[in-house]
């Protein structure tokens, strides 16, 4: 069992859809192995190309936010939602595009004490996870003050909202990160 | 401010590519009205899209739960995340669907109390919204008890994610319910 | 058990003691309709004469606060409390109080939202009834700056306070709200 | 203003209605002194008597439940709500109540841990005070198992009702416990 | 089983090593009884001298805290954390060392009530307790506004965080008061 | 700021007496570096050795618990705690002990998920750490069940508490992990 995917059933590649079998061997050929995610998801195909398809409306846009600053609120969220696989794997991901080998296991640990700068602190993806309902006017301000616009305040919480979303999916079928990631960007 | 739709600014319909125009324009011959959350999301046409995708092949496709048991899931979600648009419009929705005036306030005020089956009860949306990290084979013996599949918790848990993912938006945008929902189906 | 008005026996409206039953016939005179939670504590005729002496001490005095106010401290206090009875009879209630057929499900859902004044949302209710252990004079002098006298403060806390009590007599007993209430003021 | 009664003013004895003045000069005669709660709820007086008419008729009927298991539930209460005066006053008429110098203490400490019986620390007061929402069958049956009647579990939950009131009253005033409860009883 | 020192076995004086049984008979010829808390750490000889090390490295040290302001903060974070031996045996310390019958149990019942300075009041131990790890140079400035030196937080933190550790040690062993201390400096 | 040990100040080794300045010489020699948290605590000589008194009699005697079991224990108490020095140092010590690169990251994220045996994971350090209070005979009774012993119980509680307030310590002075354990035992 421990060496299990996820306590669902997962399509062999080979009887996924084109498109969905394609877009794996492309991920595979860049990264050297295929992300456990892409297969859990599979087996719903529909699933699969709504959640990838608003992944990369958000992770792969220009944005007032860089890649690395997208993966800081990722890392940051399923800390919080205790995501395993996200943590891990969005923690090697964050590593490579920040090209520091020590911050997601800062911000994994507590976002307050790593080694970012004020403005990205102050992002508030924590408040959106926890407590989006006592959002007001006022963060908005605090955010603005730090040079934030209206565009990066929406991504910010469109990301932690996703990867909210995607830490429920991760948790309820145990997701097992892939062991490449644990050492990749270190 | 009271009658803005939402925090963020929001395009005109004429403004929007086709796809999104026709789609739009099509609810609301049927409905009457344009709810809200497709002019405060259709500002970013790409997550617009996916978001729509996601959403039908939770909420439209075969499932082992009915379409009123799957809005019974986001009316129980969005009371717990206090969205305000998500329970309103929802709470419409799930009247119209279970034929049944009275189901979504009971389930806004407390689930526990709502004119529902046991089965219905145990449906855990609660607990993948609030404490899906502590989810364990448990869970699923107590789901499978009442007659869930495997697909079920799949549904189950995706329509918690995604609507606790809309919550956080529509928080964030403070989007407004439009007025039209609050008399539907009662 | 689903019409069942509580988990505790209620007695027959003709063995009540005089001045109950005359109190219970009027109302149901007035409303048409004999509101479930008269029935559920008549059972203890001392608790329920005390009961409707303090409910009217408080709800039907002159004071700072409309009674529209009133209701929307019930109305918020008792959705905190996840009380399904007193969210939908007294969710009734405001709608009359106000002439807003919308007022009582906005507040339900998220009252920061809700279509309510300034002055309105800081009534400080959800603190009263969640950290009354904290509240010192810093809440004093936010509500006094929105021109709220101490016995105003004394209204709102009292208010809170007595639907705190019975939002968890009825939770417990499992008051089943009438299903006059759901449409009433809409 | 450490001497302070309430941040609310206190009428004087002398000038509260006859009634009243006469219920707390007995108090006064019998106890020797006039606890701060009289003073402090007198400036309302219609809400003094129902609390005194609410008090008395939970606190001095015939019950299931000793007068030192009510105070018992008093004291749970009103140590988790965190209200210095009730925990006090109430903690000197428990003293008195059990003839035990320590319970007070005991249960206002951790009354996990307190020398009371197995059916009294099943008394449901913390979960009545804390999570009434989520008071079901199964409660009902674990009070049964304990030998409660319908009526103790009544009596349970009005009194932790409304103790829970006069908790959020006495901190929202900062009703100052009498010097002279702190020694009584032991 | 009431009357027992702890859930686990306890040596008898006889038995343990010369140092740590001298140091309990002196202990037992000042006070009059042995602290039970004596007894059940001595059955582990060394932890039982590493935490009396720390203790009076903490508590007789010469600090700019009083020795009896370091007994409100044992009473308010074991108060916090349920621990009835620490908040019985420590209250009637801290009533020693403060000449005052009142102070502990108004500590224990909510210390933003009690007789006790704002500087007092603003020691952070409650923070330190509950979430360490969101304290900030805010709670620096706020401290130092007080006049509480950096000395002064390292000995409020490392007070609050070892009575913290003995609080979970004795609520996991049901370590007993002695009825001595119940009425200890009233 | 970002390269600073501790907000406190941290003395030179060569001010430090003989015996601190020797052990943390032996220790630089065996791990190759000082670990941040000998020079923190030195700056209080006395509690520096009762701290490192405890630590060993916890950490290295002869236990049921196998050292990276102890390890396991701390740093799943680390991160409920979000200590980032602790997460990081003893993230670092778990791998080494254990022999297995993985571990630590698993535990941090969410232990019920990771690598480890039933037995492992009903170890009850999330209890002891965040609800001690609540520990009664049936939590002894599924500890005994997994075979573990009343020393065990004592050395997992111990543990936990030891690290319970030394994460508060580290949190407050905002004690920066070195640079090296990041990568130790990948």
């Amino acid at each position: 069992m421990m060496n299990q995917i996820s306590v669902f059933n997962t399509p062999a590649i080979s009887d996924l859809p084109e498109d969905i079998r394609e877009l794996i061997l492309t991920v595979q050929e860049k990264s050297g192995f295929v992300p456990n995610v892409f297969l859990a998801l599979a087996r719903r195909p529909d699933e699969f190309r709504a959640f990838m398809a608003y992944h990369d409306a958000l992770m792969e846009r220009d944005s007032g936010l860089t890649k690395a600053e997208r993966e800081m609120i990722v890392v940051a969220t399923s800390s919080l939602n205790q995501c395993q696989y996200c943590v891990v794997a969005h923690g090697a991901i964050l590593r490579i595009r920040a090209k520091n080998p020590m911050i997601a296991d800062q911000i994994v640990a507590n976002y307050r004490k790593a080694d970012i700068t004020e403005r990205q602190r102050a992002m508030f993806a924590v408040k959106v996870a926890q407590s989006a309902n006592e959002v007001d006017e006022s963060d908005f301000d605090r955010l603005y003050a730090q040079g934030f616009s209206d565009e990066d305040i929406w991504d910010i919480t469109s990301i932690t909202g996703l990867f909210g979303f995607s830490n429920r999916m991760a948790n309820v079928m145990s997701l097992r990160p892939n062991d490449e990631f644990y050492g990749l960007g270190r």
